[in-house]
């Protein structure tokens, strides 16, 4: 259904190639893949959410990627996984690898005399490469990629297009930045003095581990002194900010529009909900949930899921539950009164 | 008083451009626009918004587009409107017409040779347009735009600056793509596979209807599988985020720095203030308003108007609201025992 | 321990040329600057913040800036400063000054006929500079920039990277814009016309004034009719959102995340937290600070702190405030009962 071009295979061979058991017609072809409700005949599809159970019972698909307790019940193909959304992820990297890489420099880009580029790097039209970057194996750098000076980049990282990196940061291996990041801008450092605000310069860089992926318009600023750091296999989505000096632990995900303040140190495999917002100078320990458009405002110690997003209501709702916010402080009062009414009723009884 | 350049009318011809009736000195000569307090005496203002009523009384300008029903009681020149601002619209149109389009590809730009791009659309410098991109009839792509592989953008659309454009997106006729904008960047697709984050990737497109606008520094993601769909007149203003497989249905309005999570559904002539939140996997259906700054975490199948943000206070006020909040569990004990001892003094009674 | 470059003082020439007193050893070599925890023995550090103090002791920093009180208790070399982080950003200014500038066009750029650049201006790589534009003295702007037309940039303004500019705006003297920043795209104006949208052309501009910096991937829409204006000194963090008809006071600073709908004013020295959401047509007046992550939905005309965020707590925690919240209707009907009760049984008393 959805076209993923370029190879085919019987599912015996998926199987195979994916280490995976597989049941049923093991000569069917796969070209492709499609959600249940989509797949068309030759496409692979996968159940990992219960949710989508149902329909299974409709699908197409020519395989399906499943638990083996989804399969008892299920007769078509089935490819047999304990992980079926890690070896989706694994199969579509199969039937769909991305364009082979064409090495080289394209003749538009602008190239600094003192920058050291792989051989087998590849910078895309209208890039510039500033003064001792160096840009390692197998890199790409997409279009419009601005590298500013003295920043390095691990090898077979890839730079999609319109980033800009600078601040001398330095991304590990396998590193994936999406279009419009900016990585390594100014952090938001200001002193007022006499009326006016002077700029703090700032001199810290940033540090991206091995594995790590940035969403499109995200922005990592530089350190003000010491750097702000991503550890290995950090994933962030889109337009999210970090500011200076900012460290997150290795596995850690943060999902969309989620703004990270100052200084704040974020632990090991935590998982921060979309449009968070988490205060500086705080410490937030491994494993710890923020659930969606939470405020965060003090450390954590503990794992666990916090949050403070309040879901929308009805506006009429909404507005009455405001209106009784604001008499809270009256019925405190209220409440003491007649506990208090109570007690002299109470001793005042014989 | 606005520089609003290059064309000058009588009353009486921009009436009869716009198929307005007019009232007053119809030989008056209009030049420029303005808002009402600002407008000098070859300008034309307008009156959409009650609240401005009040200025009516003072403006200098040479003719004001409003309702028959506001002009009953102003004595200088009108332009009678049943939508004075939809009026208004196509009034500036008509004074200030977007300077003519100059067709042509800039030496500067680098275009694949497998792109099609239409004779009448124009390329502007530092573009750069990839393997197999159709660009369309009297198309614009302004400055530093990357338009990657396969991508179809439709006549009459102008992308103004600095725009990426990938994932084999299609947009429709007329649409409108400031700068900053990332359509078709991957979705934050992950598993998490033996203590480590996976990619899953994203094979899906984003396909994007006739006459929709996006504003800057907007990021609209491709689908995973499946594509993520803008409908026809669909509108986003800046720095909106849309994640993987999110379906916007026609006519629907969506303000600054909303973020709307992956495989949401939202129906057609919504309205979604800024900076809300909606959660992923849900269903809006058709007509809703969603005001500022609330969190959507359930579907709505009735339309009408929804919210939970909460309106800012004098920090003690505020303060005091948040202790409130804490005290609410022990409240709800205390309430329950005053009741029930009431209930025992009552039933005790003789 | 940073790796600040190419400058080093003794203590007393650092001393004399930032005019401050100091004490010590005033031949200790300072060639750096470094954190407390951090500071290698020729870097200088400072203590502003007072939660930093204990870190005082196992400084190997050469010289601190610090005020006299501080100094008292302290054995090392101070430097002795009434305001120690704004005197910290000097000393950071002497230590690591901008690399020089190299005045000129890169042979890269593309800049029309009718631009005028200063001959002491550097233009960057992949940069573009539309018709009528002019860039004032020492101004750099960096690659891949599109300065549009007729826009004005006034002496030693620095655009680092990949910035758009149009909407004919005006940026002062000395203002920092940081990459992925876009000034003056068209305001989010649209009509309502028999069941379509119209698009409002927005033909106002943006004026920023002098002194004013703007963090990446912040987004400043054009005027609809009259102009965008921020005052002179504003500071501005990353994706912050701008909407048409802003205005807002001098020496204002604004956080990351932040989005201010159209038309409201900011007064000045307002400071406003990051992730807060300002309404439309408000009137915020001088010395507001607003809390983070809070919604402004009303004009304020008292200076002061406001606030409404929320606190993140464990989830079992605030799912149960949730349902208190839910409960409220509920509670005051009881709380009235209970009283009314009482008030029967006080009076129904002989």
């Amino acid at each position: 259904m959805t076209q993923v071009p370029n190879r085919s295979y019987r599912l015996r061979e998926l199987a195979a190639e994916l280490g995976l058991n597989h049941r049923g017609d093991d000569s069917a072809r796969i070209s492709g893949v499609g959600t249940l409700s989509r797949a068309g005949p030759n496409d692979a599809s996968f159940l990992a959410n219960p949710a989508y159970r149902d329909e299974l019972e409709h699908t197409r698909a020519a395989v399906v990627v499943m638990t083996a307790k989804a399969a008892e019940s299920y007769a078509g193909n089935a490819l047999i996984s304990a992980n079926p959304y890690a070896d989706w992820a694994r199969l579509i990297e199969h039937l769909s690898p991305p364009p082979p890489h064409q090495p080289g420099i394209h003749a538009s880009a602008v190239v600094a005399d003192t920058a050291g580029i792989a051989e087998s790097a590849s910078i895309g039209p209208q890039a510039s490469i500033g003064a001792g970057a160096r840009i390692g194996e197998r890199v790409r750098i997409g279009p419009g990629c601005v590298i500013d000076d003295e920043v390095v980049i691990g090898d077979d990282s890839l730079v999609v297009a319109r980033v800009y990196i600078g601040g001398r940061a330095r991304l590990g291996q396998r590193v994936i930045v999406h279009p419009g990041v900016v990585i390594g801008a100014d952090g938001f450092g200001l002193a007022m003095d006499r009326g006016q605000w002077r700029k703090v310069p700032q001199v810290g860089s940033v540090r991206i581990g091995d594995d790590c992926e940035i969403g499109a318009n995200t922005t990592i600023d530089r350190g003000a002194i010491d750097d702000t750091v991503l550890d290995d296999d950090v994933r962030i989505d889109n337009q999210v900010q970090i500011a200076h000096n900012v460290t997150i632990g290795a596995h850690t995900a943060i999902a969309g529009c989620v703004g990270i303040a100052g200084s704040t140190r974020i632990g090991r495999y935590c998982m921060i909900a979309g449009a968070s917002g988490i205060g500086g100078h705080l410490d937030i320990c491994d494993s710890v949930i923020i659930t969606a458009m939470s405020t965060v405002l003090d450390s954590i110690d503990q794992p666990g899921e916090y949050g403070s997003g309040i879901p929308a209501r009805p506006h009429g709702r909404w507005k009455r539950l405001l209106v009784r916010l604001g008499q809270l402080d009256d019925w405190a009062r209220r409440l003491k009164r007649i506990e208090q009414l109570n007690k002299n009723n109470g001793s005042a009884k014989p």
